[in-house]
């Protein structure tokens, strides 16, 4: 599983950043969090297949963060996708997605569904699940939490054969749930499986100030993708537009014990994101912050 | 006056090549022709300004000519924009700028016009017209022919010595259309002025096939610019989609009297442009490729 940053910067695109967009890649499906203008060329330039995206979560209307949806359908209709296309979002998200497909004159060839999601909803998938959370942005907006499924613990070979198996389809049957005979004696699957493996989990902030929805969904988290648009020297203005300091974020990570924290939305006033790095790393040392296009492959600890 | 050619791409960009937009920057107004998405970050990625844009035209309703208006339009307002947006192009085109505008939640400080032209009407402007003209697309499609008024002839400081004028007022007066006394001698302006410049005509298509209308419009024009989707070998695939070959281009260039030819609306299918380009130079040798950036100086010759 990994995660590509397509687009980390702020509301206005630069030269170095576009607007946001992260792709997690699971096995050969791909999940797209937010659409900025120019995701689809993003795309392009990484390692990550645009047909292979099944599901698209919005976290909020700003242009920054879905404009890049209408090229994006469009150009996987251009490449004879036929496999249906989900897009979630907050409220109003359903109705978003008809306008953008009646923008311009195609013929659609696959089916796109456009969902509302109300805060507190699950969207299930194969071996995942995302939960959608309420933000505090200047417009309705959600923040997503992906969890992964716990799996079954690791079969160790080693224990098995201690026991007296032997190697072959007894290896087998114990991998998939059944107990085998060793002479008189029964072996059960738990004594030669480890500890089922937890899931990962992955929270994306989208755009918001500091809330509780916000902290309640990042307990834990494997990765805490979190946007900083700016550092806490301008924190009286990121309140007022509804955004989070580099500080906040990394406030947030300490305070919920996060294994890793990526910073995000980084506005376009940094030239360098030196300033930012330093404030978070501060407090919280194992923060990241991404360029456009970087991967980084995410897995339990 | 120059030309950037921000976009030159198809109908799905490539990381080489974005979807079209082609900047013409005449003194300090910028006027856009075409705008697929991604064109704000080409813009940042140019030397053109996008605040100085007053005029848009876009030829058609593909995705892959307007898509950018939204993102464009935010970030114009981001940043402070107060002065009027002309957007011109196919029926439909106020219509779709209305619906473009009623994307996302944002809050417009200046004014946006979306406006339809017909084919045969003209947008004035300082020093400048603009007249639209029907094109051969598979959509409403119009192509645009840019005119720059004629300028007077340039001032002779030595004819005016010569007819035994002192340098000074009297040569203002000349220059300001005045005639002056040499003794009993009148001097008029015409003596003293060369003939009138003539203004400099650029033609762009837009997508189309070849077609009557683009052929009257581009008699003896400086400048064309033209799509040129794929080779020859591919002419029926051209024609089935209302676009151009690289040798349609040319012929027209040729058969028009053309000073010079650029190329656009390359099909990503090519990842080097030496087919396209010689197939063109075969025929009109005065043929160029642009690739995205690319800065022009356009002038009479």
């Amino acid at each position: 599983m990994d995660l590509t940053f397509l687009g980390t910067g702020g509301s206005v695109p630069t030269t170095k950043r576009n607007t946001m967009s992260i792709a997690l890649r699971r096995g050969s499906e791909v999940l797209l969090f937010d659409c900025g203008e120019g995701t689809q060329r993003q795309l392009m330039s990484s390692s990550v297949s645009f047909m292979r995206i099944t599901r698209i979560f919005i976290t909020h209307h700003h242009g920054d963060h879905f404009l890049g949806l209408p090229g994006l359908i469009q150009s996987m209709n251009f490449y004879g996708r036929t496999a249906v296309l989900e897009i979630y979002g907050p409220e109003g998200t359903a109705d978003l997605v008809t306008r953008l497909l009646g923008l311009g004159t195609f013929d659609l060839q696959y089916q796109v569904h456009g969902m509302d999601l109300a805060p507190g909803q699950t969207v299930a998938g194969e071996g995942y699940r995302i939960t959608a959370f309420g933000t505090a942005h200047t417009t309705p907006s959600l923040g997503f939490a992906f969890h992964e499924e716990d799996r079954p613990g690791r079969f160790d070979p080693q224990r098995a054969l201690d026991l007296g198996i032997k190697e072959g389809p007894n290896f087998s049957r114990l991998v998939h749930g059944e107990s085998v005979m060793v002479g008189e004696e029964r072996v059960t699957p738990e004594e030669v499986m480890g500890p089922p493996r937890k899931g990962l989990n992955i929270v994306y902030s989208g755009d918001s100030s500091p809330c509780q929805e916000m902290r309640d969904a990042s307990q834990g988290a494997d990765v805490l993708i979190h946007e900083a648009t700016v550092t806490s020297d301008l924190s009286e203005k990121a309140k007022e537009y509804g955004h989070s300091t580099s500080k906040d974020a990394a406030v947030l990570a300490k305070d919920v014990d996060a294994k890793v924290l990526y910073l995000v939305h980084i506005s376009g006033r940094y030239d360098e994101v030196e300033p930012l790095l330093l404030e978070a790393q501060g407090i919280f040392p194992n923060t990241i912050i991404p360029s456009d296009l970087d991967t980084f492959i995410v897995r339990k600890e």
